[in-house]
């Protein structure tokens, strides 16, 4: 109930400060005889990292080297929970002196205060993205587990600073910078951000997902929606505001005879998203989800310090400018994390 | 796990189908000393009936008369279970004989008969739209809970076929046809949906909500934020495709200098929706919910019969134009079980 | 939370109060196709009535007589929740009325009105054994669905007053005055249940518990061991202050090479009762639970009034003179329930 | 659902087998403001060290050095969860070489076998005596939080081989050999135990826990009672094959009249075990637990090998003769977990 932990079947609890000792989690309930090495997990950890993308990212560098610590024998998972640790090494948290005792808009100072009576005024403390470490650690055991079922989940940025990208290439989106959807927009997503970073300021944008190989049948009716789970998993990311299904927003101002999918093979057409009723129909599972501006910007903004007294705050420290490409693969783990809990609890995966 | 329970703490389980006999719910967890009659829940029922908006409902007359069957001792509650029957008493079942083999386009048909390997094929089964009354009754329960702590939830429509409402008028709204929620809009709004309907489509829109007098601090970081729970409570109404709090996907468009709210006092903007950092900041929480054009339609479709063979369907029986305006009480009944939930989660109740 | 609601994969929720207008319950998680019909739960019910034993039951007759509401299409289970009621049709709430202002010693009056602040003083409200009907319905229910699998479970007294039953005949128990393991000791019993009635006195007495056909590997490591889940079932039955698996108590005074089953087929011992580290091990799976004397006694108590006055209390109504023999259908329901939980919860059944 | 976390609300989840890298756990729930330190968690770690007793425990030796990880700030508890670790230090695994394909009679071998399909054979892996350090400092942690609350918990032996103790005298229990209940009863449990190491043999005995300060109203009716809940608990710790509460199985040959517990001031019986309807009224909770002889003896059994094969065994290795005094801060442990995890979900703590 403390929202820590991710998922019934497939459980992914997390820990960690920004500026504590470590991070990590664990990961229980995971199919025994699942190839597992820290180097997988490692390949995506390093995909989430600060320069990893094409927008210049935040100057704290972290070797975010993951340690697996039980539920592995022999390089293969047993069926007992899986441990991993992930040391923090680099903490100036001097650089959080200065403005401890002021809140800074957009961000959760104020209602961590609000909730907890208190607050670890070193960077975000657990609303730190540096949380999402773990989550991508989950999502790559996900996948681990996953892979001999045909299940595959890709992310890509398909807008961003309200410049869309014209056509989807997912293969290689990763590899691109802001693991843009496509590479013909590049150019101008970096004219874009070069704008931003010169005027102290930061850039939203918008980040598509799909899972492909989900088996139809897959979800549950009424309140356990397949779709509201994705809807949980994804707006419960620290930057993300909106998530929509297949057509989404757009469905609102169709009709019905333009919105129904005929059902003929092969498809000719995917508004629903792959979800019907809350339940998979075989289809390419399609989200999208809203990704706001990171609040840290280094122009001056009022608010107030923590006895309530007006201020102005100009935020320093080492941030990003975006939430993108970094927040890609925490889009991409969190529905890797939804499919592999709800495939165990339907009984999906043998055993 | 079977999707039919929604909250841990205001627990509803619900049951029923369209054409069995009798629908109702469960609700475990309500405090004592809550005053409660039948009545209070029949007008939040009488709400989302056929006809009670002024978009032509479905031809089915239910009196939908809710019975309590425990949990309430001299008219207050008692902190047992609140049961709840409605029993069906208009079951034209023969209606769905003609097309009992056919799957519908966007429907559940399809979805259900891969998972669970047979359908009960009178009416939509649990997808029934019928099914949200039982969401209804359990909202109104919620709000009766909540009223003596100035917690209040108002739903209403903003957007019908693609005709936005220019302003909110919050006040009537429950009462004005398609829940307008600006009157000047109805009259467009009325002209689009004999369109569709002479032409046998359907029509989407847009639902908004407002929770006013949540305190702050409400909410739980990392996976269970306040608006992943509110986002997996919307996307799990039956024809709900997108959900976004705030700004939502305007503030994918956004730079962090516009879209950061200033702290000051009083509030000049709310863009965050109240919510930050999953968790509430004291300011009204806002949500909107795309509704997509509802998949019963009189235009001649191409689909499959359950053995996979090609055929076309005309889908008839007595239905809505549009989920608009039935899905509004039912988007303010499931903020209310969200908020019931985690206030009595989080302890902000007493006892 | 709040205790109404018991298992996770197949989930059965209760409610009701003795003196309401009905008690029931929701089975959440019933695998489709499963026969099932209002007579084959009425059978279980009708075993747990009052007068089915050979120990005079209450004088209070009700038909009990339950009503399916959703959940089965043509004979079979569908998948959807499946809700039963039974109306309550014998309510003498006016033999309450002496009586309602003080609190039965051994009695849950005063604990309920410690956490509620009020309580229905008609009869035990939900602490009232007339509960337990839900409970039998559910695992009536869960006993269909577990049929197919070979897996049955038998429960029977084998000890009543502190006299104990020498052997255990299980086959025709349930048929039996007070379901007794041996038809040799049904005299004595009968002798001593007439000495404890005339004294205006009750009796205790022991319930075993057999599950034959649970599969090798059932149940989970560390906490929630099938041991743990079982002694939480059985110790949640109103009168049960004891729960023992295999040699149980006599355990603890064995030592390791008496106590340890050896490993040879056929075996030869079942001190473990069919688990080991909390999984099951094939054999049959055993438990003994004790059961208190109820506290409703014609015997002068001393007690004080809900204000705290010291009182006097000789408890009337129309009560049973020991929880056996009706608790033994309600321990054999608890642990079909508990079975078909896991087994659906660790994908033992298919599909 | 993996059976590795336990609670909801004050929830700890437990990682790492006896050979592993590591073990530890992450404590979500805790309040913040609780003062903690390493220093508190190892005094009660050292506790449940081999050698701890009157009683010869294992050879190896383990610091059991305890680290935390987060979710503490200048020595106060945050609110954010709190990760600990364990490093192992000296795992001699090639003990475990020569019977690695042999199946200890009582211990898990066979049901993790038939469970995972796969088993770490070095130790008894998430089965090891070893894992219950997690558990030891999850309940250090909750005894930290409770405290200001005046609630304690606080185990001692009762019997051990059979000879019971005469007397309680709890209060210096913990630092007595084998825990002892009664200092007079040490001699002969002492020679007990001697007799059982020169017969390469093993002994069982039996734990009592109080709890003291849990407030009249804590617990739920129905499924989830206080005392199911206990029962949960302490038949979750590996050795443990029964669980009463109050008088127990004794209640079972009492009769209404003795065993009730007359309501007066002061209480002049606790029968009841501070439990009544499955809520706390006030008086000391109190429960007793069975534990089996370890199942480890150097006495040749008869077993199998993992392809079934008839085969004898003598164990070896490093092991405790009996599991108390070792099991008994691990039942206490368990009774905190329980308590705080019901309070905060009852709101019965501030905040």
């Amino acid at each position: 109930m403390s929202g820590n932990t991710f998922g019934s079947h497939f459980r992914l609890t997390t820990y960690g400060e920004s500026h504590g000792p470590a991070l990590g989690g664990v990961i229980d309930g995971c199919l025994p005889g699942v190839p597992l090495t820290e180097a997988l997990i490692q390949r995506d950890l390093d995909r989430r990292r600060p320069g990893s993308g094409g927008l210049t990212g935040t100057a704290r560098k972290e070797a975010d080297a993951v340690r697996l610590l039980s539920g592995v024998f022999e390089g293969e998972t047993t069926g007992t929970p899986i441990a991993f640790i992930i040391e923090n090494t680099d903490q100036r948290s001097r650089d959080y002196e200065a403005a401890k005792n002021l809140l800074r808009p957009g961000h959760a100072d104020g209602t961590y205060l609000a909730k907890y009576g208190r607050r670890d005024y070193r960077g975000g403390g657990r609303a730190s993205a540096r949380e999402t470490a773990s989550r991508v650690a989950g999502g790559a055991v996900a996948a681990a587990m996953l892979a001999p079922y045909g299940i595959t989940v890709t992310a890509y940025t398909v807008e961003l600073g309200g410049i869309p990208a014209a056509v989807v290439k997912a293969d290689d989106a990763p590899d691109r910078p802001f693991c843009a959807a496509d590479p013909a927009v590049i150019p101008a997503w970096e004219a874009r951000a070069k704008a931003a970073m010169a005027a102290g300021d930061s850039l939203g944008g918008i980040v598509e997902v799909v899972a492909a190989g989900v088996p139809a049948g897959l979800g549950e009716p009424v309140f356990d929606k397949l779709d509201a789970r994705l809807a949980y998993a994804l707006m419960g990311i620290g930057a993300v505001k909106g998530v929509e299904i297949g057509s989404g927003f757009a469905a609102a101002r169709a009709t019905g005879a333009t919105n129904n999918d005929p059902i003929v093979t092969p498809p000719e057409s995917n508004h629903a998203g792959g979800i019907l009723g809350g339940i998979a129909n075989g289809q390419p599972i399609v989200a999208r989800v809203a990704v706001k501006p990171i609040p840290s910007i280094a122009v001056p903004q009022r608010t107030t310090d923590i006895h309530g007294n007006p201020a102005q705050i100009v935020v320093g420290g080492r941030h990003d400018r975006s939430a993108i490409p970094r927040v890609v693969p925490v889009v991409r783990a969190m529905v890797l994390l939804v499919l592999a809990d709800l495939l165990l609890a339907q009984r999906r995966l043998a055993p």
